[in-house]
């Protein structure tokens, strides 16, 4: 079935699309009492995100826009230190949109909240003029836990930097679905929960952390090296770029150091925590690639520094110019 | 300036655009950490509710989409029972939209947020191909005091009907200006805090709030009726339309029953309370035109019955067919 007008103007058809699509697949306690405002246990301190989602093309290798927009609004709570607890999910459908294509879409992101620790407790569904697109908005908000203090200032001199794994898969894997390119790059998309948990679990100190999405690896380490007026010092060789990828990047002389993902994470640790926090993000799901990629200093203060592997070293400046649009 | 995909692809155009438009308008020492999650004071019940706004035009009489936006989501929390806390923000904007509307429509939405007690705690803007439209997609957070429980399903025998104002407003605005009709009726989208915050420090009972939006008054009295498992009985002649909008709805076959409202609710009080509730909205602001509509009974459960002017009873049916879309 085909969305028209008429979903969304708020009578029968909006209220059957609803039931049919998002009852069925987000249902809980909360939501299926279908009030304007869902009541819900709270929490001293509370942390708030919100990020709307307009990829194209909606389904890409190895997830959808379903998936992603579960995945960078948990992702966001939990790299402030708190513990995700609930979502909402508002839909912008364009007329035209494929009611099995949303079902799918729907379906991907409930799993996603399901593997995430998140009910969806408010909802919303729009309808307007187009060409079958859809848009996504979630919000998120996460219970902080008392003395948990994760800031992109917190970097000192001594820490460790670690990365969770391949850098640069979700943008090369929208690309090449854009520019028709066949390949086995598959988007990274994915809730960082089970590794989070691990690390807080085993009591590693999480000076600073940060999913690496748009502006990718070098944008995260220069927002860090700025709020802490720290030197973030990272090796080359030891930057975790995949194969498929480094090829595909080489071939249109793209930079995995500034590629967005969806599901990889820096974290900046005590030095006597690293080795720690390491295996818990190996034994991760998502976390096998993961690896020690530098040392925060005071070398130059505000400033990202590469050691090359011949033994130089090359300052990593910002992005320059503009990232690939509606990657998320 | 128009908006181009530069702006939505998380290079420095979209800084600029941040810092320059939302920053300027939003800015509070939560948000102006431009952290990717906010960290917040909780509480121990919260509520949240979300919505996404596609009206259209942008600009309406009496309002934009940016004031709506947060009227539409701040009422909501208020109807739960909820002190509005927090508002997250997130903008989708279709390139060639003009960055001197959007200008207009935050500096709408942060006066309204303002007179509402909200904050921005978090925001997000993308961009999308299209002609120069925007979507806004607006999340609350609330605090829930203790011992509060408003519910549709809390109407009781004897509770007394309210309505804070004049019908139809909104509805009638959108659709005179889309088929240029030019008359002096202007949207009511208001945010309902005072009257609320009013009738709770009066110590009204409130069993029951619901803001008067898509559907109109005989939508809400319909759910009402049916949570409650009670018939909700109002008089004809105390509904209150002005007389703008009646003749605009005699001239278009319109029944101001279905009619959207952005800026009216119910309420169902005890009948011992209904007076001060009354008397609480009269005197706050946008409650001028409030009355006392009707009253709940067990005559015809889960029914809604119009007394006519002329002694009759008329059994108020659920809304047939489709309401007006984009309105909201």
């Amino acid at each position: 079935m085909k969305i028209t007008m008429a979903h969304g103007s708020g009578g029968r058809s909006t209220s059957e699309l609803i039931g049919s699509i998002f009852g069925k697949y987000f249902s809980n306690p909360v939501l299926d009492k279908m009030e304007d405002a869902s009541v819900v246990e709270g929490s001293g301190r509370i942390a708030i995100t919100t990020d709307s989602f307009v990829v194209t093309p909606l389904f890409f290798p190895g997830g959808n826009i379903g998936r992603l927009s579960v995945c960078g609004t948990v992702n966001d709570l939990l790299m402030s230190g708190a513990v995700p607890k609930y979502i909402t999910f508002g839909v912008i459908l364009e007329e035209g949109c494929d009611t099995e294509d949303l079902e799918k879409i729907v379906a991907s992101a409930a799993e996603t909240a399901k593997e995430a620790g998140v009910i969806v407790v408010a909802g919303d569904t729009k309808v307007v003029e187009g060409n079958g697109g859809m848009y996504i908005n979630t919000t998120g908000v996460g219970f902080v836990p008392e003395g948990m203090d994760v800031s992109a200032s917190n970097c000192q001199a001594g820490d460790v930097i670690l990365v969770s794994g391949h850098l640069g898969d979700h943008h090369a894997a929208i690309l090449s679905t854009r520019m028709e390119i066949s390949n086995s790059i598959e988007s990274d998309n994915a809730p960082l929960r089970e590794m989070v948990d691990a690390m807080k679990a085993a009591g590693v100190r999480l000076h600073a952390m940060r999913d690496v999405t748009r502006g990718g690896l070098g944008t995260v380490l220069h927002e860090f090296a700025q709020s802490s007026k720290a030197c973030m010092e990272i090796r080359e060789k030891d930057l975790p770029v995949s194969p498929e990828v480094k090829g595909f990047c080489g071939l249109l002389g793209l930079d995995p150091l500034y590629m967005g993902n969806e599901g990889k994470m820096l974290a900046v640790v005590p030095a006597e925590d690293a080795e720690t926090a390491l295996s818990c993000m190996k034994n991760s799901r998502y976390g096998e690639n993961a690896g020690i990629i530098g040392e925060v200093s005071h070398e130059k203060d505000g400033s990202v520094l590469c050691h090359t592997p011949i033994g130089g070293v090359r300052i990593v400046s910002e992005l320059i110019g503009e990232g690939l649009p509606r990657i998320c």
